[in-house]
């Protein structure tokens, strides 16, 4: 059988090895003779999981012991009504840099609750897509926080500056499609969330990380279930967590630590997306129109000069064993999202199809 | 090594002939080489995954075309939420029973968006819990819609009355821990609910059935994922549905068609709850103090005349392969959930036990 190569957005590729574990103890967990994902959340082989998960993460990315640790339901979309209704206050505006869909979709959340003051940091350099430099954001003086998207999937743009803001700015971000990646200042930040469908595990499990000191001032209209405190409170077990989702992400921890955490990481998407690059930007036959400094590591859209070519191109690759390549709908065209789990072999085979392709077809 | 039956309140056991085919296809699903839940939630594979599953449920409940099935993050509390923020429209209060822990929770979640009118229905029957008759509920005259819990995992209690209020009151009800496990009438309910983790799949999935007329109405201040329109406009797919989640819900739908679907899950869940409620009444060694009218044949609460044999009765019931029968921290002693997927052999082996650990110790 073809060695298959899964390039979807998310839900996404998950470690092979960490499969393979879930797998063959998905009947019969640590001797139990129940699954993982029959035992009660309040079971002390489960809380062992739960803080196992937490401790693994909070290694991975340094997170200082001020930062909660939330394990939540509602994906990102769910973060979109939670930061304004969790850090709003008795403020009635925040800032949200629109540099692509995700980061516009958060606005319109936050419609509901507040009056966005949207800082349009979408720019073009040299006829490439970019994103205007933190220090040219317009910050208004009465925002209750900033709130940004640093990799958006759609778009495959991304913003890997460090906020190196007035310390009095509540800089929240939704690391989604970004997270553990690569290395991060947690301490520059109040909140980041992360859906866990991209870099950390199953769909339906979503990571907040909330300095403590935002804790405490939810509107009185929050769900609880989107409520920081009462989550914190209870140890992210308010209500029944997603135990299954939970539990695979923890093996997603202990196998990144195994492969050297989050900076070994970096070192290999570097690689990964600089091979992926390098075959779209050595002819015109591909193309990707981001300007180098915005261009995303994670999910790399690209176009074929010639668009009659996009069915067959995916057609021959998904043969090859390569899944997963069509755009998304607002875009068109390819998309290859090459999270921490897809091995570089992967990015290679994708490579040399391109240039195979090209070759056939250019 | 000993049979092992989890009586887990829920996360809950799931049917082993679905967490078999899970774990068979678990690495490679359908031949795509990759897991189900490694795939977008938009490819055509998984989509019909999603409608077969609402198709399966549709038929298992005898789902009304008027009704529109949702697969939601968040839980039964984030209902809780849900519930008044979809349903009040201009009203500003709604009819809450009380007959337990969990129809209280709600009650307090319903605080944040309205004054709840509190019909507290648990009454005592000759020294028994019971609750009142529906005919006896004082509804008042403005409420936007009535809120009850059919089934409450912790009190061990039920209503199994079929609601027959006039057609203009909106019934809402909770059914997590008694969805699917015995026949009812949807049509006399405006929205039914339950989180997925007792009688439908792992946690972290929460289907809803709302009636159409009254999708539209959500508060403006509700948080899309938890908007009925929203997610029904955007088949569940408004956000990344849990899809490793709704798969696997979707094979518990098709075990149970296989069983003879819902008629026939009755049956079983009836005689397995005589069974277990038979030892427990047969001498005064054990004894559940529900009156027979209202007790859960899904949660099964008993206490030791005794109860300085707890410890040993869960450590010698846990010995024999019988898990998870801890009694509530609210409410201690014991507790046996005997959900769909606890088959008669495993409340056979609890009685079994019982009567001879009765034997020894009584």
């Amino acid at each position: 059988m073809t060695q298959v190569f899964n390039f979807s957005s998310g839900p996404a590729v998950l470690p092979a090895d960490v499969l393979k574990q879930a797998q063959q103890e998905l009947c019969d967990w640590q001797g139990l003779g129940t699954s993982v994902m029959e035992i009660s959340h309040r079971s002390k082989e489960f809380i062992h999981v739960a803080e196992e998960a937490e401790k693994d993460f909070r290694d991975l990315l340094n997170i200082p012991s001020n930062y909660k640790v939330l394990f939540c339901h509602g994906g990102g979309r769910g973060q979109f009504a939670g930061i304004p209704l969790n850090l709003l206050g008795d403020k009635t505006t925040a800032d949200y840099v629109d540099a692509g869909y995700w980061a516009a979709s958060a606005v319109k959340e936050a419609k509901k609750y507040c009056v966005p003051h949207v800082i349009d940091a979408k720019i073009t350099v040299d006829g490439l897509r970019a994103v205007k430099p933190m220090s040219e954001w317009q910050l208004s003086n009465n925002a209750a926080y900033l709130h940004y998207c640093p990799n958006e999937t759609i778009d495959g743009i991304a913003i890997d500056e460090t906020p190196a803001f007035a310390s009095d700015v509540v800089v929240t971000a939704d690391f989604s499609s970004t997270i553990l990646s690569r290395e991060i200042d947690v301490s520059r930040f109040g909140v980041i969330y992360a859906g866990a469908q991209k870099n950390i595990g199953p769909a339906g499990l979503t990571l907040v990380i909330v300095r403590e000191d935002l804790l405490g001032k939810a509107h009185a209209a929050c769900p609880s279930i989107l409520d920081y405190s009462v989550l914190n409170e209870n140890d992210s077990m308010f209500n029944t967590p997603p135990t299954f989702a939970w539990y695979l992400s923890g093996l997603v921890f202990k196998w990144l630590k195994k492969q050297g955490g989050v900076a070994a990481m970096e070192k290999v998407n570097q690689q990964k997306s600089e091979l992926l690059y390098g075959v779209i930007d050595r002819s015109d036959f591909y193309r990707n129109d981001v300007a180098k400094s915005n261009r995303s590591r994670m999910n790399i859209p690209f176009q074929l000069a010639d668009s009659a070519l996009d069915k067959l191109f995916l057609e021959e690759s998904f043969a090859a064993g390569l899944h997963a390549l069509k755009g998304h709908r607002v875009v068109g065209g390819m998309r290859a999202s090459i999270y921490n789990a897809m091995p570089l072999a992967g990015v290679q085979a994708l490579t040399d199809f391109m240039v195979d392709f090209e070759r056939r077809h250019g």
